[in-house]
């Protein structure tokens, strides 16, 4: 078995359970991990409680979340009971290694509950917990929760936060924080948005990863430019790989960039990353802004196809061709990469990248379309299809839920690199404008 | 430039300021951040108030730590002058990167003090706080000062064990932990070897990277082996690279292996670690452990020369050849890897192997050069010279201080690989034994 991170000797199934008051980022946490693991090819899904509970109580006013509401509070136990149950379900279904239930779990008494239900079934639980008493913050979620939760679909927006905010105070009359009386359970505490971290009893890798992630988290505001290289020599003759100089046309983009980027960055401070060969390092060379080479975002190593052309490869390498075509993502070149090699190598670029803010990347091909699926969410099975033409500016904006994208060509002639699934493996030089 | 992990945007200079009473693990914490960061190619350096106190008190009774001994705090205030001193010229003069301060710094005036004095520097200071009430820790930590600290050289084992306590007493009335007046310091507070960290205000990419390390070390006993692959067809020909199967004397290695390992490993449970090239998971084929294949064990890519001999090398690119010579650890094969790359793609095996207990690892000569220097603290510019002979079982087991290392010969004879520098680039086909 290949290993893309998770040892054997670690529990297979574990289940993070998010811990937190209404308007701390909960989902918003959840959301990213699903992300970042399913990037990792690492199986994850979230249960959220709160859509369970919705199938019985579609509009809930804040007085169904009251502690002495025993109807509420019978309905709220069944929806996790039914969410606890379906995670079951997927685990044994589907292979699933890492699932998130997404709710409050508020009370000592609630996480005892799940610690002991899901240990009962083999999983590991794993509580993460979003504290929070910044108003600024608070403020913001409400806001956000108002205007996008399904319960108050419909409703006015004032009466809405007031509402929510009356639901907040129910739970915070009976809240009670991670501390030292759990310190038998495995759990990171989250405090003002990893202004503090609390790490208790870290046991398996998978906990050990997710931690380092949520950790480097940050919520500013802030772009990230994608770029590939301008149009390379090799890209004029359809040949992968190499290390070619830019061709004319490429070297136009280059020019031309600086303007598009000052365009979209405006007064922003920015740093440019390129990879360490030269057809990045030339298209980013007029770039007024600090610059860092990274050999992690080299292009996908063609392996013995490295200076080949596609039709090259199939008339001497049929079968891999064949087999490339079946499952672009899984297939290693001879003695180079697969589209997952690539990924596991930009595990550490992902992870700096939530850490810094105005970031641009000038890179390849292949590495661009994975470090898009990160951020847009793409299934592995069409990332390795995905069309990013050359000579085009793409601007990424991660949002709470969702990652606005922007793409901004240069309107300088390329050849297209791009290849279709299935179809004959001549090489284009028709000219894309 | 090329990044291995430090971003222009950063600060440039890190003092990670040890906090913690006596017996807590300082030291070994200190030696532990040095040797991984001087791995990653980032200049650190460890400066041990001790010492400088030393100079001036060489054998201090534990009187000498009473707070109330006006001319002990001065003399351990000068002593930490001193070192500061040192610190900031080190700075200077070495282009350093991370520094450590190894000593209690156990008040908050303390504290403080080194804060401004560091921040008036341009110096980001980062608080490693070692904090444990494991009386069976504390009592192991004693035992093993008791007889390497030069504190206590030539003394009576027992008399020596009773000070240190009395010692430790004398701090003990004085000291205060890293808490909510601290809030504004970067800290990471490891509470009972990693049972619990506290992470607060992490800053850069660097103060990330040292808090991950930091958070998966473990102090429990346990071996590594290293081995590399049974000779394989290549070696007997001088190629490099590929993914040759073994030849008849690589099997027969691959064959008295688990008789090997078993001797070594007794009924201790292992997890075999190998690359995804044939040639080690043929070597380990017969071993009755979990096995597991990393990618980032293979072995270092020689690009454009992959399947070449050294001969056929040094004819077709000989400015190449020479380069190699001249610094092997940063020359990088055309369109292929430089050991600088490998060792940046097997920090996580490095990562992954600290949270593990045993683990046997087959893998490559190169790869098994890097894991070694990591281990062993081997510098750069030697360990690509560094000699691994085929078919001989590696045991490595990290005590505090340092690695014990063992070599169990398999006598079972092959073709040595290993090339000398500045000699004939002919392949040896001479048969080890």
């Amino acid at each position: 078995m290949t290993n893309y991170g998770i040892t054997p000797t670690e529990t297979p199934r574990l289940c993070v359970v998010m811990v937190g008051l209404p308007a701390r980022g909960k989902s918003l946490i959840t959301q990213k991990i699903v992300r970042y693991l399913s990037w990792l090819s690492i199986k994850a899904r979230s249960f959220n409680v709160g859509s369970y509970r919705r199938l019985q109580e579609a509009h809930p006013s804040a007085d169904f979340f009251d502690v002495h509401n025993a109807q509420g509070e019978r309905m709220r136990r069944q929806a996790a009971e039914l969410a606890v149950k379906d995670m079951l379900e997927w685990f044994e279904t589907s292979d699933g290694v890492v699932a998130i239930l997404d709710a409050t779990n508020s009370t000592k008494a609630r996480r005892s509950w799940i610690k002991e239900l899901l240990q009962g079934h083999g999983v590991e639980p794993f509580f993460v917990e979003s504290w929070c008493n910044d108003k600024e913050l608070i403020w913001n979620n409400i806001m956000d929760v108002k205007t996008t939760s399904p319960d108050y679909v419909g409703q006015d927006p004032e009466e809405a936060a007031k509402d929510f905010m009356a639901r907040i105070r129910k739970y915070e009359e009976v809240y009670e924080t991670l501390d030292e009386t759990e310190a038998e359970s495995s759990y990171v505490k989250i405090i003002n948005v990893s202004s503090q971290v609390v790490i208790n009893k870290i046991r398996s890798y998978l906990q050990s990863r997710i931690v380092y992630y949520v950790m480097n988290l940050h919520i500013k505001r802030r772009c990230i430019w994608l770029s590939r290289h301008g149009e390379s020599e090799y890209n004029l003759t359809g040949k992968l790989g190499g290390d070619a100089n830019l061709s004319p046309r490429g070297e136009m983009y280059a020019r031309k960039l600086p303007e598009l980027v000052k365009e979209a960055v405006g007064d922003r401070p920015l740093t440019v990353w390129t990879s360490t060969l030269r057809r990045t390092q030339q298209t980013a060379r007029f770039l007024p802004y600090p610059k860092l080479a990274w050999k992690a975002l080299d292009e996908l190593d063609a392996g013995v196809c490295d200076g080949m052309t596609y039709e090259e490869i199939e008339q001497k390498y049929p079968e891999d061709f064949a087999a490339r075509d079946k499952d672009k993502y899984e297939y290693r070149y001879r003695g180079g990469e697969s589209y997952r090699d690539v990924v596991t190598r930009l595990e550490p670029i992902i992870m700096e990248l939530e850490r810094q803010e105005n970031i641009m990347i000038v890179t390849h091909q292949a590495v661009l379309r994975c470090i898009y699926a990160y951020f847009m969410n793409v299934p592995q099975d069409r990332s390795p299809w995905m069309v990013v033409p050359l000579h085009t500016l793409i601007q990424l904006e991660p949002r709470p839920y969702s990652t606005n994208e922007t793409r901004v060509p240069a309107n300088i002639p390329a050849v297209s690199t791009y290849r279709e699934k299935g179809t004959s493996s001549k090489h284009s030089t028709e000219v894309v404008e």
